[in-house]
This record gives C-alpha cells, structure tokens and sequence, in this order.
C-alpha cells in the first residue's frame, strides 16, 4: 500500500513535532502501530495533517510531525479522549514494560514550532 | 502574507531535514532569506514540496524539510546548479564570517528519512 496525502501547511501556523527513540527491537511495533493507527486525531478541529519519518541513520529519532492551525488546537488534543485512544497500544506497552520491570520501549519529547516559510 | 501550501506526502517515499543551530543575532537574516527564498529547488525533478519550521523554545534548531519522490532525487539536487542558488547568500555570509575570523552565524546537518506512515 503507498497512500499519498496532501499536508495543508500554511505560514504563521503551527506544528508539532514528536521525537521518538525506540529500542531496536521495538521498532518493527512502533512501525506497525503507526501503519494501523487509530487515525483519532483526524478528528480533532484545527488538526491539518500528520506523518511519521522513519529515520535512515540507526539509533536516530523518529519524528511524528503534526500541522495544526494554532497552538491552543494542539494543545487541545493532548487533554481530548482521541489523545487516549490514539496512543491506547503504545501507552499499554509502556504500561506493561514498567510491569516487568524493565526499561520503557520508546521514549519521547515533543518540540513546538511555527511554520516560517514554504 | 500568509502563504498556503499542499505538500505532497507518499508513504515509502523519501525527506531529508536539515537541522539548523543558528546565533541569535542571526536569526532575523535567517527568518529573512527564507521567506525570500530563489525557489530554485522547486524546479527539481522529483520534489514534492519544502518547508521550515522555526522552534518555539529557543536555541533548539530550525527544521528544513523537504519531500522528495527517491532519495536519488534528493541527492541530484544537493550536485545542482540550482543547489548553489538556493543557498548563494547563506554561503556568503559564511565566507565572510569566516575571512573576519568570526565563528559561522549557523551550523547545519542533514537527516535523511523514509516516510513511514500518514
């Protein structure tokens, strides 16, 4: 399956990026979860795209890049039940590593922008 | 001018980001020659679409990031003609920092990815 997307992306706008770095032998999941995802944040208002960038280098982060019309939509998300249920697999996993004791799967860190120019 | 793109996003196919540090003293002429960019790197074949992302906490780098059909496309462009355009005054401010023996205004590396999933 090759599914193309057209992203709005618009100046002045706002994006979010999640840097994710996963174990090596975690990332065939993390590459599954996200080609079956939720597709929950589709929903949310202001919410104008997304993609996942699987880095070519190993041991880089992968970067889930998200287009929002502003900050304040973003942010909704992050309290709304889509934000839950989108990472519904991926907060179980973490859940149940930290069960057994060991070290969580993935880590990430989400960094903000504005969109300066196309 | 708020400018509206649809960049043209395909999974399996192939971005590079370039992670760009650069002086605060800079980053006005940086903002600056972005948003009067040649657009010589839109006559490439096989590019799908370019934009910039300036961080909202300061000191993270700015992210360039530009979707091409293969990353063969991808590296003609970076042995283009049009390679040395797009870049002709960010080169020069270069050059010439570095004849006033001043450290560079900015530093940059290149990432490249595979787009995993929409």
């Amino acid at each position: 399956m090759t599914a193309v997307a057209e992203i709005a992306v618009q100046s002045q706008a706002f994006a979010a990026v999640n840097f994710i770095t996963c174990r090596s032998e975690y990332a065939q999941r993390f590459a599954d979860m996200f080609q079956t995802r939720a597709h929950a944040i589709d929903r949310l208002d202001g919410f104008r795209g997304m993609y996942v960038l699987a880095p070519n280098a190993p041991g880089k982060p992968y970067l889930v890049i998200s287009h929002w019309e502003s900050e304040d939509h973003f942010k909704a998300w992050t309290k709304s039940p889509e934000f839950l249920e989108g990472h519904k697999r991926a907060f179980a996993d973490m859940k149940a590593a930290q069960e057994r004791g060991e070290e969580p799967p993935m880590h990430s860190q989400f960094e903000t922008y504005t969109v300066l120019a196309l």
